[in-house]
């Protein structure tokens, strides 16, 4: 472990986590320096809080040391000595050497060094919170020689130290696991920090690190620095930090009159009655043709959306005003119906609802609201999108004819993806009759189209 | 993947990796968001330079997206685009689900996605320079449809990722061979940014991301921002920057003279000549006492000591400054003997010989120095160290007759090691006859002083 070296005004501060070696080494190097006219001086970092009895070798120097490396020596006079403790499933790996202990697999080895040595007590693995409690209670243990003081209404800043191999997922389980567990014995968590500070090879553990600070401590600990390794941290407390970030602003529509029944309503709830029919009239035809070219599930998902919006039409009055119908299936669809296909149909009745505003109904605002939607799925396109589904829809329309014509169009699109789909360059691995079939996504939106034309024919 | 939600006075900016669930689930947002009047817009990040020609989905959103979210959008519009490429030894672990293909062991992977998706080429592991340079080929190999146009007088930003499971060492090798294989194209490595900040969990592999800047680039790349994981990167451009930090101001004494011989030269030679043929007389004694409590090697590491120093005194004059002698014994021990007693006698000797001074060669002087030593043996001592080695020295003296007291003092030291051992607790299992033998460091360090008033009696 090489010691950081503080070239300060006056001389050089060497800090020395306390092992043997260390100490003896780096006394000697200072002793090298004084003799060339270099004012030295050495702190030995000694926080380990594993032994609940005095060790031979005394407490070892662990990740507490990054603390001392920050704030300097000044802890050693002021309110702040760390304390430090580790948990692993694993010994580290030195390149070349077996390792240094064996851990079974669901064991874990609490109280370890960060040079392979062995902790101070094995158990079985269980949940962050748990392993985390037992942490803290042994670290703070009155009985234990090597504890650390802490007591409700403490302020302490925390270092969450990846001992090596564990993923940033786990990293944050375990950060925030012990700031609940502090905050519940009444501590206040001033900073955390959380990454690998002092890493002991591959080992899959952590150590936690707390140092009980006054606003002096603060101070050093917020101090700007140079070091690459320290972490862009925030000088706002965590404890008592809202973690919920202020949402936007939103637009203040009054919704409620748009919840009521108006003129449209029965058309559009017959509508959506004849397109739930007809998906599912049709979901092994749709199935059938997926089976070609894709997972054959295209059918069932259509079913599943159907199935979904039947549902809320028992129980649900359909608003009069479109636009928030389409908002309601556009969420009713994102929950439900699942996949790409989901998010799509989603996408596009969120954008056409957004223009269906002021509850206009004409023709003319849906053909507006049909144009938003489908500038929405291109907006967020990527070329996969064209291949998922070949949704054709309208031009701005003004009344029946037109709508006609989309559907004729909607089927028309229908007819152009069987030469889609042999342009893709499947026809070198698909037999010739598959080929020519159209788009089952194609197809669904055909027939939604047809379903609402001939409610409309019929029905209104 | 979430993307990062950047509040602009004006709306907010979606940051999207290019992946069709991605795009279609966040554009889905951004149409709910802009429903409540909330203005949004989204750009999609395609870094990725894995693929020679143009693949299905296009390019894919990678580390570069962290680029991207420091700078925003700018880069679209000016000089930097960035390029990304992976390689790993492993596939990434998504817990519950069997690995997203096999690697066998010896075996990377070039060119794979954060997701699990498999890369673009399979080869055998060679070392970090080999790998890095491959890689580099490849990100700006101009027949690559995704490549990163790249020149000699470039200047870049370097992002050294970690996907998951490498450890600090590994990243810092993969850094430094990246630089220098950039460098030797002639590329300026303006920043360089190395940790985990896009990971792929556990994969044991690292990714590589360029992005060409200018000065408002780097202007943007340095700004000040409240991320918590964002690195505290220096300013100062990596290329050109001095690796070897300025050494502390030496004192600047002349010491040719020193290295003549003096007066004094031929009785410390001698004195020298009679340590080492002791040690080499003691070695199976010493060994035997250490056997005892220890490794069995203490005769054997002084031994090692004494060959050193007879080796030296064969090919080099003994300076007539005894400070000068004990330093070069310093750094002899320091080198050849090894092991903490290595240490030990380097610290000594290295303090003794600052005390020293002004070719001062009286028996104050001496004393002087060895209570120097002893004090610096003390200011680094551990618990072990009393254990080590129990020496014993005299205090301040003037004449023969304190010198020979001294020895006589160190060898009731030995004598007191037998108590010591007894007291430490070895008697409860190691047999009584062999609890009594002396601490084979102190018989050693008894018969050091006893060579050297032999060799004063009888030679000067």
């Amino acid at each position: 472990m090489e010691p950081l070296l503080l070239q300060i005004s006056s001389g050089i501060l060497l800090i020395v986590k306390n092992y043997t070696g260390d100490r003896l080494n780096f006394g000697l190097a200072a002793e090298q320096a004084r003799n060339h006219g270099v004012a030295v001086d050495m702190v030995i970092v000694a926080e380990d809080c594993a032994f609940d009895r005095p060790s031979k070798a005394g407490r070892r120097g662990l990740c507490g040391t990054v603390f001392i490396h920050k704030v300097q020596d000044h802890s050693f006079v002021g309110s702040g000595l760390p304390g430090t403790l580790g948990v692993s499933l694993s010994p580290c790996s030195v390149p070349g050497c077996l390792p240094s202990f064996e851990l079974p697999p669901g064991d874990m080895e609490l109280g370890l060094g960060i040079h392979g040595e062995p902790g101070i007590r094995r158990s079985k693995v269980s949940s962050a919170d748990e392993v985390v409690r037992t942490m803290i209670e042994h670290m703070t243990n009155p009985n234990s020689q090597s504890h650390l003081p802490l007591q409700s209404g403490d302020t302490v800043v925390l270092c969450v130290n990846n001992l090596g191999a564990l993923s940033c997922l786990e990293m944050s389980v375990v950060t925030r696991a012990t700031i609940s567990c502090l905050e519940a014995r009444g501590v206040v968590v001033a900073r955390t920090m959380t990454g690998s500070f002092m890493t002991s090879l591959e080992m899959a553990g952590v150590s936690l690190t707390l140092m009980k600070a006054d606003q002096e401590v603060l101070t050093l600990f917020d101090a700007r620095t140079s070091a690459p390794a320290w972490p862009n941290l925030s000088s706002v407390s965590v404890s008592g930090r809202s973690c919920v970030t202020e949402a936007p602003v939103m637009s203040s529509k009054p919704q409620d009159d748009t919840q009521n029944e108006g003129p449209l309503s029965p058309v559009m709830r017959k509508a959506l009655e004849k397109i739930c029919s007809t998906l599912l009239e049709k979901q092994e035809e749709l199935n059938s043709l997926d089976r070609t070219a894709g997972d054959g599930d295209c059918g069932n998902t259509h079913a599943q959306a159907a199935r979904a919006i039947q549902e809320w039409l028992q129980g649900h009055v359909v608003p009069g005003c479109p636009g928030r119908l389409l908002s309601i299936l556009a969420g009713l669809l994102e929950e439900k119906m699942g996949g790409s296909s989901g998010a799509l149909y989603s996408l596009f009745l969120t954008a056409a609802a957004g223009h269906m505003t002021e509850g206009r109904s004409n023709t003319a605002a849906w053909a507006t609201a049909m144009h938003a939607g489908t500038q929405a799925m291109r907006r967020c396109k990527s070329r996969e999108l064209d291949e998922l589904m070949k949704l054709k829809t309208a031009p701005p329309a003004e009344h029946m004819a037109v709508l006609q014509a989309a559907v004729q169009r909607a089927a028309s699109g229908v007819e152009s993806t069987r030469d889609l789909t042999a342009r893709a360059g499947r026809a070198s691995y698909i037999a010739a009759d598959r080929v020519t079939l159209p788009d089952p996504g194609a197809v669904a939106v055909a027939a939604i189209f047809t379903a609402v034309m001939e409610t409309l024919q019929t029905g209104s």
